[in-house]
């Protein structure tokens, strides 16, 4: 009997694909560059014992497991290795209780950040981590990533959020970590440590999210800058001003541009580059905030800045940072970037970028969560031109360096997956890889999650 | 030579301490009925590099290093281990950094809460982990228990201010984890992982902390209530509320009447319980949160609510607080128990605290970090009283079962230590004990960091 007819003895048997057709879909998320292998076959599990039947079976015959979400990655976390099985979370897409008086959710990894965000707000509760891709990302993606989002300058990323998960270890054994109380020091934090590992530790079954209250509305500062590097130091000045904006965001002229010519919004006829900064303090100090941050966009030379008025134009200018990423997908394929710098240093990334697609004629657009430093140069490279894909090779290799010799890190939100591998080997030191391998060891000790993903090497 | 003599060759021979008058200072933290063996020495390090060659020292001859802050601990995590190293970081003092552009501070271990928070206030930065230890605790040994305090409930606990460590493994290796950046996800959260493992995974030598803007002006609310379950309800209804507050205090009127007998400040006269809000939210917003917090504590049935127009008066009332286990030991030996149970079940936890009091003949106090659910009922022998110990303990027993049946943890924020030991193995399931081993191996292949500590064997 051949593996995926004996595979099909340990799970229900239609949730094993192995159409080639079918099984395509699943072989690599949205990262650029990024290879994938041929995958045996996609178990799209319906509860934690199919996983945990699918990890010991992997066990014993020594197959990689890959699990995925809705494959929205920029890294390849999610692409298939040669001969693996691919775990597809889609069919657990339950929100399992939203309890308001402890402020939390459960939800299985297959949730879309949306759904949740919706499901909560229904309640007057705020699930708060906001990637880009919130329409589409999962919350097992968005835990196995330890994602990002807009709000994060101000609300934390995923970790923060997460209080207990259910994984199914690379022993092949179910583990509840973490909790459901508001506090706990009761062992290691082996819950934090499964956030952002990127499918390489453990398989998640269930997620614990922590809730805030209802969210509050937000003012919204727009303002237009002539360079980048103005714009960044508009960036620095907020951050010093002890303001805690809700959100800070970065959208320079090419992505303004792509999205004009895509939408015809006519934004790219008024600036070079457009910062977007968000409060949401309540009244008066709300009110004071947004003007410090005015202030602060004024000072730093904006050509013009206002506090919006208007919620409908706020969103449209959110919506153009949104819209930003697929605007520009339709001038060839984007490599996105996700360098982290010191926050006053922004400036100075900002215009290392700029020398670095001078430096190698290549087309770089910048969208940037600026008030966290996590900048997303956007490397556009036209289809089928192999120079201007190895000129942007040389690029991204710079800005990687940059970022490093600037005390930043290779991935701020993204992960590792396989574009930052040889980041990370730059970024931290043979001692901390020998810990990570060590940790590895420990809880896949067989090597079967997701091998040759961040630092791990294939069997 | 004896090991006493060969560690004088590694580090300097004046930082080791061995004359057995001074040695006896630090065998022990504050927990009660914790036991703690002899040491062979107290090294005082100056720098990570002899700490370093003490934890070489220690691999080589297998002898086990006890790190220790300033021994104010709760649950045994700092007594020392028969024959032991006690590595005493009061020498490493120094704030190495406040940066007020990347709102980051840099410490040695040995630094003082408190002069933490007051080197950052002089900057208009503020490091909110205030554990009721501040004056006397050290932010290394807040970081290896993952301290909590008074403001977590809005601001988070140790671990949420952790931005990167040094650390010295148990391999005898310095290890920079973590980052500078406000976000970053390059490899797993081994920073993360060091916090909260109480010295047994590795030895903590620089500490990089996030820091927030100056503190917003508090508003206090009082109030009085006739049972512990009444103000459980209040604190219910507070979360349920939508409002955040900055701290929610329990102290109940067996605290008040030894504060009273001890300052005289006539509280236990007119309350059986207190609790004591405060929000920080600034303006009219801070204003109408005060009165939801006012009226969620009168709808519950307290005898007597206000708002404190008046800082000093609010102060008092925090300092009573703060006296209740200065004065109650004033009666005899504290234990302080640490459990946190969901908030809902706060009044149930507390009813359940009472009745076990009653049932084994033991006074119990108690103060509470009530909008976290984490509640210290502190349990009260007179000096030499052998019976009374014994219901005490068969108490403590109660209150941990408790807990756990409540669906919480053993320790909310004191950490394993000693005391917890049994209560952690009751709390999670040997798959996940099983991991806490291979990653403490992982680790600590010899064995030598805090070993008997948390779930951890001696050799």
């Amino acid at each position: 009997m051949d593996l995926v007819a004996q595979l099909r003895t340990v799970v229900p048997a239609e949730h094993v694909l192995d159409d080639p057709d079918v099984v395509e879909g699943y072989l690599q998320d949205h990262a650029e560059w990024a290879e994938y292998g041929k995958a045996l076959a996609v178990v799209r599990p319906r509860g934690t014992e199919e996983v945990q039947a699918v990890v010991r079976f992997a066990g014993e015959h020594r197959v990689p497991v890959v699990p995925r979400g809705a494959g929205t990655g920029l890294s390849g976390g999610a692409n298939a290795i040669e001969g693996c099985i691919v775990l597809s979370f889609e069919a657990m897409d339950q929100v399992l209780e939203i309890n308001p008086a402890e402020r939390l959710a459960v939800v299985q990894p297959g949730v879309v950040n949306d759904d949740l965000r919706a499901a909560c707000a229904a309640q007057d509760l705020w699930y708060p981590p906001d990637p880009a891709s919130a329409p589409w990302s999962t919350i097992g993606g968005n835990v196995a990533t330890n994602a990002g989002g807009l709000c994060c300058v101000k609300y934390g990323v995923t970790r923060d959020y997460v209080l207990a998960l259910e994984v199914v270890t690379g022993r092949g054994e179910v583990v509840r970590l973490g909790r459901r109380t508001a506090k706990g020091v009761a062992g290691y934090d082996l819950c934090g440590l499964m956030v952002g590992s990127e499918g390489t530790l453990g398989i998640i079954t269930e997620i614990t999210v922590r809730l805030r209250p209802k969210r509050p509305v937000e003012r919204t500062i727009a303002g237009y800058f002539d360079s980048v590097v103005a714009a960044g130091e508009a960036v620095s000045a907020v951050s010093a001003s002890g303001v805690i904006p809700s959100a800070l965001e970065l959208v320079d002229k090419r992505c303004l541009e792509a999205v004009d010519a895509w939408k015809n919004m006519g934004l790219s006829t008024e600036a070079n580059v457009v910062l977007l900064g968000r409060v949401d303090t309540p009244g008066q100090a709300g009110e004071d905030e947004a003007r410090t941050v005015l202030r602060c966009f004024e000072e730093a030379g904006a050509t013009w800045a206002a506090l919006s008025s208007d919620e409908q134009e706020a969103e449209a200018l959110f919506d153009a940072r949104r819209l930003a990423y697929p605007a520009l997908e339709r001038l060839g394929p984007v490599l996105t970037e996700d360098v982290c710098v010191p926050k006053a240093l922004v400036p100075e990334m900002l215009a290392r970028i700029e020398k670095t697609a001078a430096a190698h004629d290549t087309l770089i657009a910048n969208i940037a969560h600026a008030g966290d430093g996590n900048l997303h140069p956007l490397l556009i490279t036209p289809i089928g031109d192999e120079d201007a894909k190895r000129r942007a090779q040389a690029a991204f290799e710079d800005i990687i360096a940059d970022a490093i010799e600037l005390g930043g890190t290779v991935t701020g939100e993204h992960g590792v997956g396989l574009l930052k591998r040889g980041g990370l080997r730059r970024e931290v030191s043979p001692a901390v890889l020998d810990l990570h391998h060590a940790v590895k060891t420990a809880l896949d000790p067989l090597g079967i999650l997701n091998p040759g993903k961040v630092f791990t090497t294939t069997a």
